[in-house]
């Protein structure tokens, strides 16, 4: 059975899109949805759309369906925020389970703004907390019973490189450390059990691999035995035991629901459960097979055609997520070039050509079709036209 | 010249909706720039769109629109995350520029998730911090030189009751405190001028008076000599001096938008554009008079009408925002039996019947048919009847 369902994406003519890692498509059911919302729910229904439409219970509605991509339990995931609202609510969660030890460590390949808000969070806190940061490949030896919190993205945005999730987090555990994983490369990507892990918190976002849109909600998941010993830090109604009953203390939410935070961004939340639908009945092992192919594949033939890129992702595809990288110190200049053929892909400073492998739209043929508009622009020197020197302010 | 333009909404038919200080009511040209944002930026641009649409830079067009409606110059107001996580950013900001003194002075009409959020702060920082919540009446004499930071919610969501913002401020900064306004019913109700009045922080909510939609974004005015000392808690990527160099170390931007965090809500900020077209040309003074108009009439009809209901809010229009509230025992069964006879207001614990008033889409004959119904439901009885009893989640 194949995973691929082009159909419920729409794609524009002529573009073969490798950026399903850094946003997702428009799924086709997303617009009718968005105009329900907008023109029914709130339109007609107004205020008594929270009720109605069952508003209120929509963040973990939608939290349980990503749940069910990440191998966690009903109830367990918390969505709404963005995800760097989230690492820092997992953070701050977690210092207070460890409130003897000082040190958070990450890695130099996590996304910066986990790394930025470890630092905002060190700052707002203005104890003697330390953030280290080794290299990945040194993470597992860095983790002491000094640290008290490991907090690592589970697929490098720039390489791809997967950590080995249950090695760490026994690690972090025979350590005494508390695990927080960060799963915006793999949510949707590659398959995670968050219950057979066993870690304690693990964060991500959902407009990448699962095509909630721009700006989409960010998810937070606790492990159900530990949540009513959450102190939140970022305490908000939403999160309270009755939000209703406009109570002036604070009392958290005795679920996972503490961990909202204020009021949940419904358009979003509704476009991403109608983006979700196209989950409902994938296999993530045979997703998995299908994207490794697709990997392998592309690695081949831009191997084959192309000797000035070096391979930046592991070779082998058990270590990668769903993305291929190459180095190019023209790197910036040839993605341009690439979009400019319709070929969209992306860059990350200081000279990584990145790649999604998405196989719900993507197949072998489109693969192929890359690869050859790869060796074109980066052979034919098509990126020495000045035009693809001059960088956007997005890259 | 008239404020009223109701054919920009969309109200549906035989609704008097009384409830826009909560949820304003659908912009009309809502839907099709929603439409736009997701099938042509989003569908056919994909990840191009943060550059052909300026995504990267939607947060901060619409925080220079905000700044226009309370008196906030460009550039000073960053928009995105919830009311909560802007009230956090603030207060945390506003202790660390105070940090000899351990007392934040907000009072007991506050919303409470204000409350919640500097509880949260305060037991993430973990030092003797304490909140203060006196009566809103006895805020001003409690502004001692102990206090780090006064933070208010400027119109009492409850009663609408109005703080003086100017007195209030002036005798903050006597006593060396911080300011911190909450203008969630203040942003399209009442005039506001942020430079005025010195603060040096204020926060809010789209969703309310500026029609924004279900969980629009929120934002946040810093008082534009005190940004590059403002240390961001929340150091999200967004808020970095160059977010796209992937710096493992957070520098924060030389401009408001340090106080963005992550990832933008495109499609909900798209949204809030589109209403905030309605403001154009908006006077606010004219606007703030019909707004007393209004009121005035509504509280003149019903008091007519009902002696059993006891005015909550000032009777002095100058001394209210744009809401009126009532206290009655059922007041709960008593708006829900409105609700049904098509006049939406709300209810706020434990015995508020709250009406906004927004001279948009709302006159005087609306005003009179409204408050015709209010007599009907409270001198008939007809909140008596036991369907109107069963509480729903959301109140």
């Amino acid at each position: 059975m194949t995973v691929l369902r082009k159909h419920l994406f729409d794609l524009p003519e002529g573009v073969l899109y490798l950026d399903g890692n850094s946003l997702g498509p428009l799924p086709r059911n997303a617009v009718a949805r968005a105009r329900e919302v907008m023109t029914r729910e709130w339109g007609q229904d107004l205020i008594r759309a929270w009720n109605s439409a069952d508003w209120i219970s929509l963040p973990t509605r939608v939290g349980d369906r990503i749940g069910r991509i990440i191998g966690a339990p009903a109830g367990s995931v918390a969505t709404g925020d963005t995800l760097s609202i989230k690492v820092y609510q997992a953070l701050a969660a977690a210092l207070k389970m460890n409130p003897e030890r000082r040190v958070i460590l990450s890695d130099q390949g996590n996304f910066p703004t986990d790394l930025y808000m470890a630092q905002g969070l060190i700052g707002t806190i203005d104890k003697d907390y330390e953030l280290r940061t080794p290299e990945p490949e040194l993470v597992a030896d860095a983790i002491t019973d000094e640290v008290a919190v490991v907090m690592l993205t589970h697929v490098d945005y720039r390489t791809g490189r997967m950590h080995d999730m249950e090695a760490i987090t026994r690690a972090a555990h025979e350590a005494g450390a508390v695990m927080i994983w960060d799963l915006a490369h793999s949510a949707g990507a590659v398959p995670v059990d968050m219950s057979a892990t066993g870690a304690e918190f693990a964060v991500g976002c959902t407009y990448k691999y699962l095509n909630g849109g721009p700006g989409a909600p960010a998810f937070i998941y606790a492990r159900p035995d530990i949540v009513e010993s959450i102190e939140p830090a970022l305490a908000g109604w939403m999160g309270h035991e009755e939000p209703f009953a406009m109570d002036p203390a604070y009392r958290p939410a005795m679920s996972t629901e503490r961990l909202r935070v204020g009021t949940p961004p419904i358009l979003q939340l509704s476009v991403l459960d109608a983006a979700l639908d196209a989950w409902d009945d994938i296999d993530m092992v045979e997703l998995r097979a299908a994207s490794i192919r697709l990997s392998d594949l592309f690695i081949a033939e831009v191997e084959a055609r192309c000797p000035a890129l070096t391979l930046a992702s592991p070779r082998d595809g058990a270590q990668r997520g769903s993305q291929v990288s190459f180095r190019f110190d023209q790197g910036y200049a040839a993605i341009q070039a690439l979009i400019d053929r319709g070929v969209i892909g992306d860059f990350r400073a200081p000279d990584i050509m990145r790649f999604g492998f998405t196989p719900l739209y993507l197949d072998e043929d489109d693969i192929r079709a890359a690869a050859e508009h790869v060796g074109t622009v980066i052979n034919d020197g098509l990126w020495g036209d000045p035009k693809y020197q001059t960088r956007s302010r997005v890259t």
